[in-house]
């Protein structure tokens, strides 16, 4: 199946902003972007990065300025999966399970509402990644009449958008985003409550 | 299977102060509690709350004063199942795969480096909760030759523990804690990242 890997190509990762500087988010988000692109191509299928820039990847990859919910809808073909770049802790295990779950529209939420993947196989569907989108994404699908189902996923749920996600590489990642944390010197660091990633 | 559920029953989430009061974190806590122990016995299992102090629940309790670690490995016998009190998005469907995974010690990692359910079919395993517990435990399995796997489930990962976590049982939960949480007040904000529970 295609499986469109949305990739913001200009100033990735502005909310890492506390931890990392800007050349430093541009390369991690390389690096999570390729473990991606990897995980998906390992479980047999063919990622196309769908990037607002130019990015240097061996990967196909379709430039759109437009922001994420326009661009995903206009290269929306169903059957067609949509996982996004950021998801650093990917596993082929878990992009299999992803695109081997039934529905015509199936979501895997992320943590604080997002919609970090999600499969299409109804014509009518169309993204809205907009405030709590899975919540959305859910009624969208009820509206044009789709079977929908939900994948209960922690690989897919954590996306890497904030300083406190970082550890969740360290702890589960098998890649090139948690070697790039690794080499650049963060280790996991234990706190009274949830451990972290430090340098 | 017996099915552990460790609850901290004096001053539960403390870590909530900064958005619940005292008693709302008592009954929110219970809520949780009640979910975690109706999802397992709907999966076919025997919930036993193991208490650090007496609860008011229509469900087997053991109480121990001990901290958490020798507390519950002081009442584990293999093969028993060890699901913590406040995974408030808990099903029957993730109590089944936890459960239903093969392996002498199953984990289901947490946030931030948590071990937020188990099932040990080996004996001489033996839980420590501190730190990054998830690695500890991955490391303890191996160091006595357990048959070590991992469940991937959003729905085992995501204790309530922080504010921010309380967005998820909004989003996502279907029992007592969510519909505690609604009528207290709270609802789903959106914000510039992920959505956050507010009141």
């Amino acid at each position: 199946m295609e499986v469109l890997v949305p990739f913001a190509g200009r100033e990735p990762k502005t909310r890492l902003a506390d931890c990392l500087r800007p050349d430093e988010r541009a390369a991690f988000a390389r690096a999570m972007c390729l473990d991606v692109c990897a995980a998906v191509a390992d479980a047999g299928h063919e990622p196309t990065v769908l990037s607002t820039a130019p990015i240097d990847v061996d990967w196909p990859v379709v430039v759109d300025e437009r922001p994420l919910t326009e661009a995903v809808n206009a290269a929306l073909v169903p059957p067609t999966a949509v996982v996004m770049a950021d998801l650093a802790l990917l596993t082929p295990a878990a992009v299999r399970r992803l695109v081997g779950t039934d529905g015509e529209v199936v979501l895997a939420p992320g943590l604080g509402g997002g919609t970090n993947a999600a499969v299409v196989r109804h014509d009518e569907f169309r993204f809205d990644y907009h405030g709590a989108s899975v919540r959305d994404h859910r009624d969208r699908a009820r509206a044009v009449d789709a079977a929908l189902a939900t994948v209960d996923s922690f690989r897919l749920a954590v996306d890497v958008d904030e300083a406190r996600d970082l550890v969740e590489v360290l702890l589960h990642g098998t890649g090139r985003a948690k070697r790039w944390l690794t080499d650049a010197g963060f280790a996991v660091e234990t706190t009274e409550g949830r451990v972290v990633a430090r340098r």
